[in-house]
């Protein structure tokens, strides 16, 4: 189970790590950078923040977009309960084409879990 | 070949049952209260009503609701025929960036036809 | 009320006419020629067609394309309660985003019947 | 400047009621209850849950669900230093092509200032 | 007819300048200025640059967005014929629901040929 | 790794040749005739509208499209340099919901350079 997360994570920074090393990149790291800024906490929250990225990657409906929201939002320590509100209004106003990623983001949210369980009794 | 319908409609299941037993899940309860709702027989036919879920599906391009409109327009006695000119009108109106998601929904409905046959033999 | 289908109408046709006589226009000319023939009778009768055309617009969040379906599916004897379940898949499927594109679907379905009705109480 | 915003909420106000008063709405109607539900307050506030409809509504790209997520917004107090990050996140993860509406975004903004500025000097 | 072009220019300015003024508004102005070196000359010439930010801005279909790339390819002198191409491709790409969008384009292109004209001719 | 490639074509022709097997796969024929047409040199060269073919579907978010326009940008001989320009309007445009894609994107680009390398040491 822990490994669908290892992996996502392991691809993830792999081509980003390729991306970044590309020629002529300029226009690709600039958007990068502004995206690491953007969840900083400021005005709002990083919490409130994440929640943000995690609704409108919903409602677009990028599986690996919502994954790493999800795993932001982990580390915030949201809860079941807000994101089921969050999941409630990105299926409202995204529409039911958004259930089947819907199902993909509670799998993963589940993995999480897991994968976080499974570290704290290997201590 | 059977095997990935059945895992289509095991996932589905086996993730809709986790998402109806989430805390706090009051608004995607009603929303999967309208959706079974929304393609019962009425002022037009339910076959009628699959075949708009399935075309705003491959408009929208979203492989799951694809397959899931795909059995149930199967169930209700959809021809090849009829298929073909609703995935003209949704290939037309989304464009070619639809095609993809087309070749994935022929092999679906090929997969439909191979099932029903096997389980037939099976009789 | 009438002069919006009428202005509707006129702007449609003047547009369509300058991009089919300019220059090099291969493609889209092929593009509304297949448009034509996707609508018309077959496997399917062009009243289901017209409802496919109107839900993947409504969807694809389109105001004119669906006012031009919304006179088709008018023409061809659509009734307000067909509509309406119509509808109410297009905003399901495509989420509350769809409702104020069915706000002014149904300000210009209103519009079709008044307009039609001066048509008639002029003969 | 003030008429903008009454004719947005007449609008808005005139074309509900007469869809939820045409025939065979049962739909319509369930979407529209969720949609008073999703947004109270729960595990979330009722402010951040307006956030997250104007985030999706942005990225979406539908001009009136902006602004009706704008009058909430402003109604439950969110500052201009918050709604900028809320923006940024929108046009960040959905691109430059949220810019125009963006523009369009803080136009309403500011009519929705300058009202609430003379109903206070009215009174 | 000239109205229209200035009208456009003046509304983007204004409100570009509003938001770029904003409290904290670090996130949107990153963004402007990547978005300003994205179509410079580079490995690839602004022209051809243009034409890719006209053809995503269409099968994305943001009317706004086409009229600034359609300024910008007419100040690069993009012929009719080139830019009937461009037109093709992206409503192949984009499917039908881009004809409306299209009728606009080639009406502001027009716009900009008379409006140069009038230019011209006052010299 | 090669596989991947073949795979993709693989399966891309099998399911093509499928659908064009169908009965009264009319309109579906059509659009597939007109997909081909649009490529080719005109007044734009086939390398500048392949190039519009794949920013147009990074922002659509299609990866099997974009895969297919990457195995042409790379048969008409587009560069790295080149291609991180197109991937750099693309994400910006279209937003960090296309970072996914581009990840995807790049490893296959490298993909086909390893393809191409195999082959020719075999010679």
């Amino acid at each position: 189970m822990e490994k669908k997360l290892e992996e996502f994570n392991d691809y993830r920074e792999r081509m980003n790590t390729r991306l970044l090393s590309a020629e002529n990149n300029k226009i690709l790291k600039r958007i990068y950078s502004v995206d690491a800024l953007s969840y900083e906490n400021g005005a709002l929250p990083s919490k409130t923040k994440e929640m943000l990225g995690l609704a409108t990657s919903m409602v677009l409906r990028c599986d690996d977009c919502i994954k790493y929201h999800l795993i932001k939002c982990h580390e915030m320590g949201l809860t079941e309960a807000e994101l089921m509100e969050v999941i409630g209004i990105a299926n409202l106003v995204g529409g039911t084409i958004v259930i089947p990623h819907t199902r993909r983001a509670i799998e993963f949210w589940d993995e999480l879990h897991i994968a976080e369980t499974n570290i704290k009794s290997k201590e």
